[in-house]
């Protein structure tokens, strides 16, 4: 009878009348359950009239949403009135009348083109809601903090909210092939149906757009960064076109990747040397051809000589050469691009870590208004721990924004349960020293440096065609935690993790503060069970499925393990010490000191600059190796701790997703144990030392762990 | 202000309270959504009180829906009572007690293990419902028949049903491969998400098991029959057998399809010569290991000696020879083989409408008892219409059972509204004469003429990772009818349609009436404008996707479309009667009279049969040529009209659903022109006369139909 009981349970906790329909993850964060709590009353006393004309699409999208959330949240339908009758006034500032005299100068200043500004108002005995904005897109985000309020139990009674996005472009990558597979894809498939598209627009684009606009994303690079040239065809520029024509009303812009060799592949010249003049005349065509279909294109994301790509380089011209030629194209129609710095050439360097400072920092200020630079976090490639990357704040003249990786390819994919947030704000709150003491990364990503430059963040997409869009319910949060953080680079992980928890499960307190410790905690879980002490880059081979630390002879030096790592009976670490690769001096003073000076680096960061021997005495006291082994065993411990706390919270949460994360945590643990057992088993083929007594000894040999094999591992998804 | 009035609509005319979920279709025909009808009240005169022990898994999924349905269709919970208490009493009739004096042995014996009695039982001034079956599964299918008789309306005041299905294996067939692609799958890609299996149970499989128990499906072949050899190996098989746990309870066994050379490929044997000791005993080994993962495993499917797939004839033995010796590995597990007749070797044969029935016709009686041969529906390859296959009724000594497709292969793909029932049913009512007058083909799948035999139908599925599992709403029409007819093939395409109408969307008379009528309509409509009068096999080339009548140059002749349309100036269409490849001849003499006799062979069969002039007379005083042209335009004139009746029926259908339909509808007009315009204009290059007056001009010319190029068609899935 569990299931019966169940039911009984959700309808006395939340007095719905029952739905048939079980919580499979579609409905993301904006899921609108009816308010069970005294806040009910509240909340109907300001949308019993409302108004709210919608004259523009945009305007339309955040009043259907309104009325789809109270309907959700409070089962009722507000009828429409004037300015003076209803509780609710929703107007853009131009329209607002004498409600103006309740908004100061200052606000207006502040809020600039997309931020809103919302207020309680007590007029005459009458208290109101109102929401004003300069832009019918700042309206569309006032509604949904009001939503966002409601969805988290706060208080409607005495709202002063002044807010605006701190960075311009807010976007998602998607590494999605024109064959639906998606590169590092984890969720299934890509959303984008083009054979389908443009006459059929799948209801789940404008699902997609709702949830992206609710946390301020307002761009969308369709295609993978390994562009195919496809995409620029007409017959997809149509398809293209759909999609932006479903995304405007939510104030999403499209971009796309595109590939630097497209004036040979697909316009036949002979060259795509930026600085030919055919070359010049094919883009600005091909450009103009864009804008035909789509006026508000945003731009063009680029990968140039990187892994095989195409790139400037490849005709003796430098990276501004090639980004300016676009961007003069792009200028006419307020295009930007977008510029990668995620490079290294043909010849495998001494350390990877320094090629893109190498060849982006001469370029500083080289580059075209319309061009802004995307530096991922850390100089390698998105490993679960990376110091931050050098060039960020070494571009002083440049436009810079920052790429983070939303799907999992380096954290347990869809089934390890990994808030990204933390990851992020470690970044974001790493201070460069660029520009004095606290010039944090988020503060450059701000431009708080340098007014006159672009300023954004870009996501790499974890979405796919699974019913929950990301795969695993939790993975949803580092959706939501990206949006909340390139709005504001300094809301704080706890935070966002609070509000998420909130609108995707319940307001329970008994819920919420238990499994937030459990997010906060859990990307460092991953570290300690993959990559401890700062090792890196120790994954499978090309699938990147699980542990490779063996990985020796790959097409590349600098894609094996063992190039990383360095292990050997001596000690095991990547020396970037003037000793060594001297990566460290691409930093400034104070962080080079930071992390060289082996009594000030922090142990998480220990062997991205040294390398050690195993005797090395930590601070703990213990030797290099009986900590690595302590962190890979906290690692397997601390998923256990979390399945523990997830099955006490089993009353809160719905049989479905409860079953769902109970497997996948599960499955983590599995996971987890043979990232343990495989790094100690091999590593300890150099430190020739025992697993220290007390920790369960490795249910299997090494070679048992080198030799698994896992076929159809996705994400590898080719072009 | 749409969307409000919209939500206003929906409360003003279902009482729901409103929720905030849109209809994605996800549902499928198991939506429950609140009964508004006066019925009401007598449905909840029933399920106050009920008797539903469940002991068993099976049970309780039974009980688990009946208690899910009656939320959303109702809102309410029933309480547990006594079989004296209860108004609605569910027990297997071991269980039954004094109930048991309201059945007869009649009703027992008819009903068999699967089946299930319903009835309405008045005694002592008081009426209860009573669901009573020897099975759990019988139990099962009775609620999953309550539930419908209220979805679609109908009093429970006087049941008296028993009910039973007609054929023994119920099956789809997934052409899904390991990495997800789906061969001739045009909804997504594969739901089975190996990597993520078996640790982790998509909610999505216990759905999809649910809705194929709702209509009697029995069985489930995971994999494509291009059968891929890991789905052999221990790892694929733990996957396998966390899917078959999860069907288990909703009583669908799982199958595989199996490569024949896995002795060589994954035996590392020298031969797979099904004859030979060591390959023998390394099928029993690999059946006896399937089975120690899976004990009810159903068995196998297979492909052989067709398209390239390895078989026993590359081993000079017989279909009957190979299966059998799979049959002998199955035997002792009370698994069965499925062997494809869907045969045609590496020669090209004078017609390919003639192989199956070569090869399979001397070997009647020579297959063990637990192989079944899966006859295709026409002698060619699922095309819009065929005439039944000539091997349907010619083995009266071997299982035989039908195999249909659902996927649109051949039928507009994902994007044409095509109800295939009535497709279905011309199969299962055609007269074979094989066992004298009437022995229609679906008293032939019945096993009328051999009560010995197994009996079944299979359906190709139509399901991906679309969120409303087919791409297109209609399309679950097919998957519903299928499981329909294969529980009883004298079911009617009209009777199911009306049940699926009003499960999917509402009981609103003035909705179903039109739309059942289109949805009736709407295969012929399709062949209309692809292959009217008998054409066939004219699409475009390996993609399958729009009009290729013109193909002439591909791997092999009986590839092509000029092989089969045989057009000149003379005339058009394959000659089969003695004067050509006599295919006829494989029919009883009454068949062939039919058919060869141009009195009495159909216009829809004609071309089938008959190569004709130009100029030849049609019944309806047309010349072959302006029937031919008049077809083409009738196709698309009636997409034009079905468009007008949906537009005509928006106050019935939610906002996303309905704008779903109308944008695949304009899709499906415009592939309709093009496969119109393509068709006459290529096949006026032979007739050399023009398009008779009145009818539309071609809007572009052949060339441009001929040198349209689609990149990325969907459903080319490879292994």
């Amino acid at each position: 009878m569990r299931q019966l009981f169940l039911i009984l349970f959700v309808l006395a906790t939340l007095g719905l009348s029952f739905t048939a329909r079980a919580e499979n993850g579609y409905d993301l964060w904006l899921r609108y359950k009816p308010v069970s709590t005294n806040l009910r009353g509240q909340y109907e006393k300001y949308f019993k009239t409302i108004c709210f004309p919608a004259a523009t699409d945009r305007l339309k999208a955040g009043r259907d949403e309104l009325i789809q959330g109270f309907g959700g949240l409070l089962g009722i339908q507000p009828s429409a009135g004037t300015p003076a009758q209803s509780s609710l006034v929703v107007l853009t500032l131009d329209k607002i009348g004498t409600l103006k005299k309740f908004i100061t100068d200052a606000e207006i200043q502040q809020i600039g083109n997309e931020g809103f500004i919302i207020k309680t108002i007590s007029e005459a005995g009458r208290t109101r809601l109102v929401l004003t904005a300069k832009s019918d897109l700042g309206i569309l985000y006032g509604t949904f903090r009001i939503l966002q309020l409601m969805q988290t139990g706060k208080s409607l009674s005495a709202l002063n909210i002044t807010d605006y996005p701190k960075t311009m472009i807010r976007i998602l990558d998607h590494w999605d092939n024109p064959n639906r597979t998606v590169e590092r894809g984890y969720a299934g498939f890509s959303i984008w149906n083009w054979h389908k598209l443009p006459g059929y627009i799948d209801p789940r684009y404008v699902d997609y757009a709702r949830a992206n606009a609710s946390i301020g994303i307002n761009g969308s690079v369709l295609n993978n960064v390994n562009a195919n040239i496809q995409m620029l065809t007409p017959a997809y520029l149509e398809k293209v076109k759909a999609l932006a024509d479903a995304f405007r009303p939510y104030g999403i812009r499209v971009y796309l990747s595109v590939k630097f060799d497209s004036p040979i592949e697909l316009g036949h010249l002979k060259t795509a040397d930026p600085l030919d003049p055919e070359v010049i005349k094919w883009w600005n065509a091909k450009t103009d051809e864009i804008y035909s279909y789509i006026p508000d294109f945003g731009g063009f994301l680029v990968k140039a000589n990187s892994e095989g790509q195409p790139g400037p380089q490849s005709y003796g011209r430098s990276h501004a050469d090639g980004a300016n030629m676009l961007g003069n194209a792009l200028a006419p129609h307020h295009g930007i691009v977008m510029w990668r710095a995620f490079v290294y050439d043909d010849k495998v360097p001494d350390d990877r870590f320094k090629q893109a400072y190498n060849e982006f920092k001469p370029l500083d200020g080289k580059f075209n208004a319309n061009v802004i630079i995307q530096i991922k976090n850390g100089p390698i490639d998105f490993q679960p721990r990376e110091p931050f990357h050098p060039l960020l704040g070494a571009l002083p003249n440049t436009s810079v924004m920052l790429e983070l990786q939303l799907t999992q390819e380096y954290l347990g994919f869809s089934t390890h349960l990994v808030y990204e947030a933390p990851l992020f704000k470690e970044c974001l709150e790493s201070d460069t020293y660029t520009h004095g003491q606290n010039s944090t990364v988020g503060r450059i990503i701000e431009g708080k440096y340098n007014p006159a430059l672009l300023t954004g963040m870009a996501g790499v997409a974890n979405i796919g065609t699974d019913i929950n869009w990301c795969g695993h319910p939790f993975a949803q949060a580092n959706w939501y935690a990206f949006g909340r953080l390139a709005w504001n680079p300094h809301n704080d992980a706890a935070s966002i993790a609070d509000d998420w928890l909130r609108m995707t499960f319940n307001n329970e307190a008994a819920f919420i503060n238990p499994m937030k410790r459990e997010m906060l905690h859990s990307r460092e879980n991953t570290v300690n069970y993959m990559t401890p002490l700062g090792l890196h880059h120790i994954m499978g081979a090309s699938g990147h499925y699980g542990p490779g630390p063996w990985t020796d002879n790959l097409g590349r030096a600098d894609w094996t393990a063992v190039y990383y790592h360095k292990a050997d009976t001596a000690g095991i670490g990547f020396d970037r010490t003037e000793t060594g690769s001297n990566a460290l001096n691409q930093y400034a003073p104070q962080v080079q000191r930071y992390f060289g000076d082996l009594k000030t680096c922090p142990d998480e960061y220990l062997l991205w600059f040294h390398h050690l021997g195993w005797q090395y005495s930590m601070r703990s006291g213990k030797t290099l190796w009986e900590e690595m082994v302590h962190h890979y065993y906290t690692g397997v411990d601390s998923v256990t701790k979390m399945q523990q706390v997830w099955k006490s919270l089993s009353p809160y949460v719905d049989p479905t997703r409860f079953k769902e994360v109970e497997q996948l945590m599960a499955v983590q643990h599995e996971e987890a144990v043979r990232w343990r057992n495989s790094c100690v088993l091999y590593f300890q083929t150099f430190s020739r030392k025992p697993i220290p007594a007390g920790y369960e000894v490795p249910e299997h040999d090494l070679s048992y762990y080198r030799n698994l094999h896992f076929p159809n591992i996705p994400g590898q998804g080719v072009n």
